[in-house]
């Protein structure tokens, strides 16, 4: 995205590139659908937080339901990237786990709008969104599953067809989804507590924090990063 | 339910006890969403597997729309309390979680198409349908964190207002949602395997699965329990 030419701005604004003004009128609506929600967003609204018209905006991104539509697809492909980006393949497991649930929380935290349209909105309007949403969590639970059979977690490969693997990927996937959802309500944690609440449910499991067992990041211990989770005193570690 | 008075069987189909009819018409409209969906199912079919007139249907359940909604709370309130139910409070904390589980992919697994309108149906119809099930999944959020507090998993009870146990308990809740909708996909997996993994994932966690520790249910072992959840040969234990 930032590799792209900055427009070169010798006449009015719609001489803009066509790529760069969708960019700023997704933006735009991806905010104006997050505060407001689908069925109170106007295209008035979005097209004056765009600095656009009405009929450029319909012209460039159609009907308010396209609009919608369009803007949980790019919001879900970013997202993917982050996650995809953000997971270190040559880390040990937990390492891998760890980089990819800091990057899904982190991209949340950094576009909580990005996050209440891709699924509070899209859920609660249902019929085609929810179908864009069902994607998602597909192509989520698919990634999320190679790298579980990939990583030494499956040594034998996928014995099953990858069922298995398929399955910790499902159940994986909606604990982010859910916790995520749950995060959108208490925003004052900390990006780094939620998604190391996340890591040591999945990685220690309960068993080891009942007996006070928890992981700690490998390196480096950031100060915001609280990982104490429950139980008692941690090992030091 | 088993409590009701059987009905007096002396007239016509319409003596029937109001609380009766309700049920028997509720039974054919989870059936009928589940089997359609919730746009392609008609009043007419319903009320034709119900066995009785599109005008006592009207009467009894209102509207499409108005029986949809009664379906979704009554499913939603079967399924919380056969979890409730299947709890054992004086067991420690993994029996717990496992009896847990087993209570709700048993219900899942012996109740598809309840599952099947409560979590597809609803989702994709979203507006007042994904509320219920929203609210549905809060107060299933809010049992599991009871639980997780009043097991010895947080011995010291609620440190930061319950936000640590609520959190955790937002990710399992979206675990199991998330897994028993992949279950839906993948019918031919047993509800003991499935439950099984959740189990393996959330209470050894994948630190243990890599290690090729895993947890099996404490007394019996049921033949079509499989434990094995990846890694190399488990402990015997």
């Amino acid at each position: 995205m930032h590799a792209e030419q900055p427009a070169v701005r010798t006449g009015r604004a719609k001489r803009l590139p066509r790529a760069v003004r969708e960019r700023q009128i997704m933006d735009a609506a991806v905010e104006v659908f997050s505060r407001l929600g689908f069925h109170a967003a106007s295209m008035d609204e979005i097209s004056e937080v765009a600095g656009i018209s009405k009929p450029m905006l319909y012209a460039y991104l159609g009907s308010k339901e396209e609009l919608f539509a369009t803007c949980i697809r790019r919001e879900a492909t970013r997202m993917m990237e982050a996650i995809a980006h953000g997971v270190e393949p040559d880390q040990p497991p937990d390492v891998q786990l760890w980089s990819g649930l800091r990057a899904f929380f982190g991209f949340v935290g950094e576009n909580r709008a990005s996050w209440q349209v891709l699924h509070r909105q899209a859920s609660s309007q249902g019929g085609p969104f929810a179908e864009e949403l069902a994607d998602l969590r597909g192509r989520a639970i698919g990634l999320v599953a190679a790298l579980l059979l990939h990583s030494s977690g499956f040594p034998d490969g996928p014995r099953d067809g990858g069922k298995e693997a398929e399955s910790l990927a499902a159940a994986l996937v909606g604990a982010g989804e859910s916790l995520a959802d749950w995060w959108l309500d208490n925003p004052e944690e900390p990006a780094g507590v939620v998604a190391a609440r996340l890591m040591n449910l999945v990685w220690m499991g309960f068993g080891d924090l009942v007996a006070g067992n928890v992981w700690h990041p490998p390196s480096r211990r950031a100060p915001e990063v609280d990982t104490d989770i429950g139980g008692s005193t941690p090992p030091a570690g």
